[in-house]
């Protein structure tokens, strides 16, 4: 799956701002592919970049109209179809990563198949991956593992390569997940792959490399969620992980979804991870913790943070708050 | 997903008896099922069962005919296409579990729509399944976990729930591949079903149930398989285990498909199979250890039966030397 570039992102009706956040997503980590927004009557939503019409997108070279914002209750409306058609007319592809595919609206299909253009519904992917081989890759390769799901894993590793490439160093982020994919292009929604291939699909986005060139792969749920641990099991192995890095949000009370199931203990997690990605990386170790402390104060947050540092031995930062400056220095 | 029972099982023309070995299977495991055979010229396999045409099955009651043999070279040949379209046209659903799909094979979709007949692929699910919500369910269950891949899982389960059944306890086995499907008439493929679905499909074929009824859940792969992992930790989590089991094959040099990677101790299985189950059932234990010591002679089956044992401190057999009593006595 290789999405062209640039994007025209389109915000649709948005409701709020954050019912865009995929579209800002791209804008925040690839604003090299967010070159325009098109926004419908009534968009709540804007990323500051200049509006334009398809005909204008096409001249100043977009190649894709992304969908960057969820549509309201599933349903992609008939004023959202007459914007796409339009698209695909002037000379767009079409990507988006919602629930329901492009791919099953028929007037969308006949016309891409007409005019030979591309639709991208990266969140179900239409590829064919391999089992997964066990074999060693060359290069070095980083992945975030989560206490939970939604604990900061794709911020995690956006920003490792963002600083990694302010560096001087070789980094790509490999996305995992809808909201990567459309960030960067290209990726495999690996929650949507046959269970048999989930191992194979992550060897398949990150293959053999420079040996000083870092792949940084997006995680994904967490081996203590009950609905996806297998996911992530899946995706240790795959990874080949030379650098585990723990993502956590300490404020949580449970794991996303199943108010019965505790957030386990990072301990517990960092040892599980480590044990199943020894398996097909016997160097793997931690290198840092990551916490989203969005939800405490700026004294709690140092804090939890300096208690967390002392307790495991490892640069303990908040992405956000502190940047990822000290892990790097530790991958360097 | 549910086949109409009984079946006649079609061996085509079978190059030896291993071909047939999922007709086998359907035989030895319900043979309350398997009600005739149907063979093309040149068969080598014989299931002793009676041999019928298609119109005579059908006058016997038989509702679904069964390809319980492996394709040549992954070909679906012209001649097996005459004999499936026979039995659509006589009354008679089909069922397989060949990589290639009936549903891709536009003749047998015609006729089957027209007629109302259906067509069962098990290899390739159908259904939508829920994310699994973790939640207990009443009832016991049971499910083998493995060193490696084809290491007796299935048929432990399927010789627990014979010798559970013969004691008047309450048991059903669960199926989760093609060969567990296609003997019950129902079941999962879990390695097919989309990544994040792999538990929820595990809870949805195991639901609540009599307090003193078991689910013999079929076990997949093995949490130290660099390829698989994540269809066996989803199906850890899912089967929410009172009792699992380890299998292991003791002559085998390295893990199936994967040269380079060995066979783990059973300990370490035991080690993390138990940490994981016991996420969605805290009271998860290990019960007893099935070796297949078809590789062995008596005397070394023996012995490392007997070490084994003392060991663990738990009951191990072999299945098919021993039965499985012994391990029954524990669960009674």
């Amino acid at each position: 799956m290789e999405i062209k570039r640039p994007y025209l992102l389109f915000l649709g009706d948005a409701a709020d701002p954050l019912a865009a956040k995929v579209a800002q997503g791209i804008k925040d980590w690839r604003p090299e592919n967010a070159m325009a927004q098109f926004r419908l009557e009534g968009c709540k939503a804007d990323l500051g970049l200049e509006d334009m019409t398809i005909e204008e997108a096409v001249k100043a070279g977009c190649k894709t109209m992304v969908i960057g914002v969820a549509n309201r209750g599933g349903v992609i409306s008939d004023a959202w179809i007459r914007v796409l058609i339009d698209a695909l007319e002037n000379g767009l592809d079409l990507a988006a990563g919602l629930h329901n595919k492009l791919a099953d609206i028929p007037e969308l299909v006949a016309i891409a198949d007409r005019l030979g253009r591309q639709l991208f519904d990266v969140r179900h992917p239409t590829e064919i991956y391999p089992v997964a081989s066990g074999k060693n890759r060359t290069g070095k390769r980083l992945l975030p593992v989560g206490t939970d799901c939604s604990c900061g894993k794709m911020y995690t590793a956006l920003a490792l390569e963002k600083e990694m490439r302010a560096r001087g160093m070789k980094a790509d982020f490999r996305a995992t997940g809808q909201t990567g994919i459309l960030i960067t292009g290209s990726g495999v929604s690996i929650d949507a792959v046959a269970a048999d291939f989930i191992s194979g699909s992550v060897e398949t986005i990150s293959p053999d490399n420079d040996s000083d060139h870092w792949d940084l792969i997006e995680g994904q749920g967490s081996l203590y969620h009950a609905s996806f641990a297998g996911v992530t099991a899946g995706l240790i192995h795959g990874a080949q992980a030379d650098a585990l890095i723990l993502c956590h949000e300490p404020t949580r009370t449970h794991m996303r979804g199943l108010p019965e199931y505790p957030i386990p203990s990072m301990q517990a997690v960092m040892d599980l991870a480590l044990h199943m990605a020894q398996l097909t990386n016997k160097e793997a170790k931690f290198v840092g913790i990551c916490v989203n402390t969005s939800n405490l104060s700026d004294e709690d947050a140092e804090k939890f943070m300096r208690e967390t540092e002392e307790k495991f031995g490892l640069p303990c930062v908040d992405p956000v708050r502190n940047g990822v400056g000290r892990i790097v220095d530790v991958l360097q």
